[in-house]
């Protein structure tokens, strides 16, 4: 993909936001993408999550204020959009002038986004990509949300970075105060040795950042996209609480 | 190797093809670099997938068509080569008066190819990088053929991408129009639930990209570079069947 | 943070020295960024390896030599700084005007480090960037070190490199022109079918390179920083024997 876009628009500075969204993981992949761009100078923003590749879905590109977005018809572009306003125009290009022939079945990166982009990047007309459509028609993410229980709250798994820190949909607010938390993952307790005993789910100190525990505990801070979060203190949360993305994670105030 | 590049050329643009290459795998990362190469930009294209550096194995700078390639005379860059037309010129860079001195025994990346690359991308002429040496001295590597079996194929696992799809040495042609396959692995049956039940070897679907199998199918299809390719829908082929790189699989009309 | 500096410095080159280190390997990290830095041109250096992000531990930009380095105050960027004299001026950027607002208790890396390098590699003094402290009260690592052991030498694994090579604390030279060593882990014998018999400690031999010895045996050599390592050619020498960053080596002439 960089190839394609350095032969098409060899001026264009290519800035990569990373490579480790897990495979098939399109809402964690749009919300890494809405998360970073604020911090990206207004341009081109190229993603792919793409599953469907090859199939029905459409290839699309937006503009949201400033920002073009490039991507597959999945919701991975959306979360981003709704960033910068929301999209004003968009524009399906699985049939683009644009596209590199022969288009792969398999690799729409490369011969779809990729051109795409570069073509946008080198100062063409976004409804000169392919056919112009209703906004209202794009695919959107049906997420779960966190529901109250109790006193407490049921939040998911939205994302695991790369320390094994535990992003869920929730807020720090939802958890009113409460100072320390209990821990259960997808309706069961975590086995471990944790504070509170092995015979008992786990519990986590609300605090500002990892430091502010001991080492090999627990805490739930506000991460730095906003969201709520779980960390273990100088290891993995996800390995030792056997969290994965999409789980379902009770925090109940200690 | 990106330092060292930017010391001695530091208007070259640099583009990283990819890091994922398992180690030793000359085979797999000569592979890679032919099949991206016909989407880069003409120019200086360094690869190192070396497990012989240090020993008697050459270093080499060869030209193919309009491209330099520089790395280690083990095979890596011949497909690539082929790409554009074969071999048309080849300099021993072992002994380059480019090299960085002292040249480390393990490193040959930083301290061989980075400064010979580098230095043709600033404009150095081939023959100045070392001794002009016959194309036909190159080392070129033998890989097992597919072969055909009955009304099938045996082929080769040549290469594991990131999601666990596995490429083959075969084409979709090989099928012979065949509309599922019945897949063995190392003359053994792959356990696992797979249509047809556990009992039998697993069977695909021959299609043309993921999403037209069911998720959690098998499907063959020609992947990207022109291949044929095994993937489960949603999920990593390879690991499913305990593929591995270089392993030999069956693909029997079913 | 590639996003941040190509917002404050659109002109910066930047160039990733790598993402590999692990998790809270302060020491490891900092080893890796002093031995690439002498093969990096001259600039403003940015590092992070920040378990205390958010905490009481200080933000610091230093100058050595022609170097100007940026990351926690915590020992990572020391032995940089000693690679290129020492550190001659320190400035505590933990409330820097620089910084972006507000600042995250958890990704210093884009708030705090990559705003300031940003300034920095567009011309601002560094004077400008925060409070200056004295060197003296900078963080410095305290790295176990290696010691005789009878006619060998007890070494740490200070690096496992992406190959699974053990990189030690010591030097060629500790093993007194041996030819042969036989290794200890952590003060056991590691297990494996190594030369000497699965009852005995495996040895390795002292060559140069990796192919030095025949496929599937120890060596220890010179690496490419200057350290003693030990290899499996073919292998990795750390899966083999179950070393750690941070594990105990015996190395005893046999």
């Amino acid at each position: 993909m960089h190839g394609v876009i350095a032969r098409i628009c060899p001026e264009a500075r290519v800035i990569d936001l990373g490579h480790g969204v897990q495979p098939q993981d399109v809402a964690g992949g749009g919300r890494r993408l809405a998360r970073a761009l604020p911090y990206v100078p207004a341009g081109v923003h190229l993603a792919v999550v793409d599953p469907g590749v090859g199939g029905p879905r459409r290839a699309v590109a937006l503009r949201a204020g400033d920002r073009l977005l490039v991507g597959p018809d999945n919701g991975l572009l959306m979360a981003a959009a709704e960033r910068f306003g929301g999209v004003d125009e968009a524009v399906d290009v699985s049939a683009s002038p644009w596209r590199l022939e022969p288009v792969s079945a398999t690799f729409h990166g490369r011969d779809v986004f990729a051109p795409v982009a570069a073509r946008l990047a080198a100062g063409a007309a976004l409804a000169d990509g392919g056919e112009r459509i209703d906004p209202a028609t794009l695919v959107r993410l049906r997420a779960p949300r966190p529901r109250r229980q109790g006193a407490g709250v049921v939040a998911h798994a939205v994302e695991i970075d790369g320390f094994g820190n535990v992003v869920m949909d929730a807020a720090l607010a939802d958890l009113a105060g409460a100072r320390r938390a209990r821990i259960g993952v997808g309706g069961r307790r975590p086995r471990g040795a944790f504070p509170g005993g092995p015979a008992r789910a786990p519990t986590a100190t609300v605090a500002r950042t990892f430091g502010d525990v001991p080492a090999g505990e627990l805490v739930l801070y506000e991460d730095s996209g906003g969201s709520l979060a779980l960390a273990l203190n100088g290891g993995s949360a996800a390995a030792a609480l056997g969290v994965r993305a999409g789980a379902e994670l009770s925090l109940e105030p200690a």
